[in-house]
């Protein structure tokens, strides 16, 4: 299928994604008067009061907003606001169909770090959660921990924590699978943007103590004098100075966010037995499944749909903003993240190398993420 | 009908009045590709390369935000911006119901004047259309005044604009009635906010010359030392200083957009024969239509629903996007606003003394409107 012609076909005849229609009806003079003025006056005073009021009479309130810059947008890089809203309106368009959850896109014109937060701040009592996306980094980084701290909505930025809490998902799995542990299981991470420092930080909170990271100049380690303060703060007694080539060479888990085919047939070859890979360069995967295959490697998972084990966001987000805005959670915490990662590894019937992350059609499982989070919700 | 009550209950059963849903199915993977990713990184490579295909491949740019800062709400005040999500939640509504256009509110944390057009010019981008509401003067004058110039899409203050052309509509019919003409009816304009200014203006670019215009301390006029730039531009030839009680002496025509029970019966009764009334405070009128007709007036027109002549700005607004939109009009022009009144005022079958205006649920008002937006614009 030419996805990208019918893709096309589809925005032209749709005009888009989204549709925003009423669920009150306005269909004479006493409609009118109930869902707006006179009668609106009354929730509008009784929200005056108690503005916490709002999260029940108002749509807004247990609205997302999925916000971007389009600074890093799938893998086209920095091409804009505008262009970005295709995005943007698809992932509301997920909310609604994997939490039934109502997100509206807003695109910002500026990539001034001060600006966007200030903007955000100042449009957020519109909204009940903020979705982050496709902002590049490591702007994204300063974003999403002043906008948590400043805001008392949700804030998350997807492509940092969605990512990772997936990778986590697909790791308990993998580990489980070829009977690793993340005591000392010993993984390289390859790529340390958005995504990679947060999957680092996740595993690391998790458990997992052996983690090599690697970016574009080889391992982040202390001999390194371009680090940025973001991958100084990586550094610990398990980083290694050297090359990917090096550096991969006795490795229980190779975890990609780079770009796609890095990752050869001979750096494959040298992992431990039982090799695992999570080669989630899009739409060119770090290394091909089957090519990794032929290396010996033992579970393979990307982010193509068209390749066994996909670990898709999609699988996360939903579910996040679902259990966060039923309880009213200012914050997504660590605790929060782990148990959605634990939640979605342990809803995988018949586990096996093939199989070691649910599919997005799978029933239920934005409702286990939802649990996972409100069971580790702490006023 | 208590419609406070019924406005909470029916607020607290839907969760407020709008609700996002798709335009396109996502049933299965084929679907998620063509939506989402890698389908989507088509329409976003074709917006980057040309923005304006935006408003064929998204749902965004054909939404229109209904943005306020929650200080002039209704009769309400300033109940900051959370409060006033019911009343910009009903007005997309109507947007909706009246226009089939989509519409969403965004309300803003900052009473700023330039914070606020520096956060709706960042995401501005999202939108097809700006349509402020119930921001206080005189910080409405300058935050539209700027958006229109800046932005390349329409910005339309509803509190203003919305309201002075469908004063000009009823206006307009209501002189056909006494045999009146625009040259020289007098007409006393009581109030002079964001509406009062604005019908003025349009009043006066429609050819009505003798307007008096009358604020809480009385006569604007060249005498005044406390004027405002804003009120001191109304001051011309036909102004007087005065209070109310004087000034009203012999008029043609009152436009209150100011305080219940303001106009009294002697007032009312000094005006000159065949006397028009348009009391537009809310909830009570300057006048009440009973006492108004006991004075003599022979032509009352109101802002509420239970009686005659209502003057509702949702005869305006929904229409006014529709036809901007359509054919992507960067600006809202005098000209536009003008042709919108004279439209409205035509449309009237049977004109009667208390039927100058036609009624919200009368088919096709949104498409005379939009009409005569199309048929004025300009490239």
């Amino acid at each position: 299928m030419d996805y990208n012609k019918l893709s096309v076909e589809k925005h032209l005849e749709k005009r888009g994604k989204l549709e925003i229609s009423m669920k009150m009806p306005i269909d004479n003079k006493d409609d009118l008067s109930i869902c707006y003025t006179p009668g609106v006056a009354e929730p509008c005073r009784i929200i005056a009061k108690d503005e916490s009021k709002a999260f029940n009479m108002t749509s807004s309130k247990n609205t997302v907003a999925v916000i971007s810059d389009g600074t890093a947008v799938l893998g086209l890089g920095d091409i804009g606001p505008v262009a970005s809203l295709p995005v943007m309106e698809g992932k509301c368009a997920l909310f609604k169909k994997f939490a039934g959850i109502d997100a509206f896109p807003i695109v910002i014109n500026t990539k001034n770090t001060e600006e966007i937060i200030q903007t955000i701040k100042n449009i957020a009592p519109t909204f009940g959660g903020i979705n982050l996306e496709d902002i590049s980094a490591p702007r994204c980084f300063e974003i999403e921990k002043r906008l948590s701290n400043e805001l008392n909505i949700p804030v998350f930025h997807d492509d940092q924590h969605g990512t990772a809490i997936v990778v986590l998902a697909g790791l308990i799995n993998a580990l489980k699978l070829t009977n690793k542990n993340k005591e000392n299981v010993k993984v390289l991470v390859n790529g340390v943007g958005a995504a990679g420092t947060s999957i680092i930080n996740l595993m690391k909170a998790y458990g997992v103590k052996n983690i090599v990271s690697v970016d574009s100049k080889g391992g982040i380690c202390n001999l390194r004098d371009d680090l940025n303060s973001d991958k100084k703060e990586l550094v610990d007694e398990f980083s290694k100075c050297g090359n990917l080539e090096d550096l991969i060479t006795g490795m229980d888990v190779f975890i990609g966010v780079s770009k796609g085919n890095i990752l050869t047939k001979e750096m494959a070859k040298s992992m431990n037995k039982d090799a695992i890979v999570f080669a989630m360069a899009n739409p060119t995967p770090e290394i091909s499944p089957d090519l990794a295959k032929e290396s010996g490697v033992r579970i393979i998972a990307t982010g193509r749909s068209d390749y066994p084990n996909q670990l898709n966001n999609v699988l996360v987000f939903p579910g996040i903003f679902k259990g966060a805005m039923e309880v009213r959670a200012e914050k997504i915490t660590e605790d929060m993240k782990i148990a959605a990662a634990i939640g979605i590894a342990n809803s995988v019937n018949n586990l096996s190398d093939d199989k070691i992350i649910p599919s997005p059609f799978d029933e239920g499982v934005s409702d286990i993420v939802a649990k996972a989070v409100i069971s580790n919700y702490k006023k």
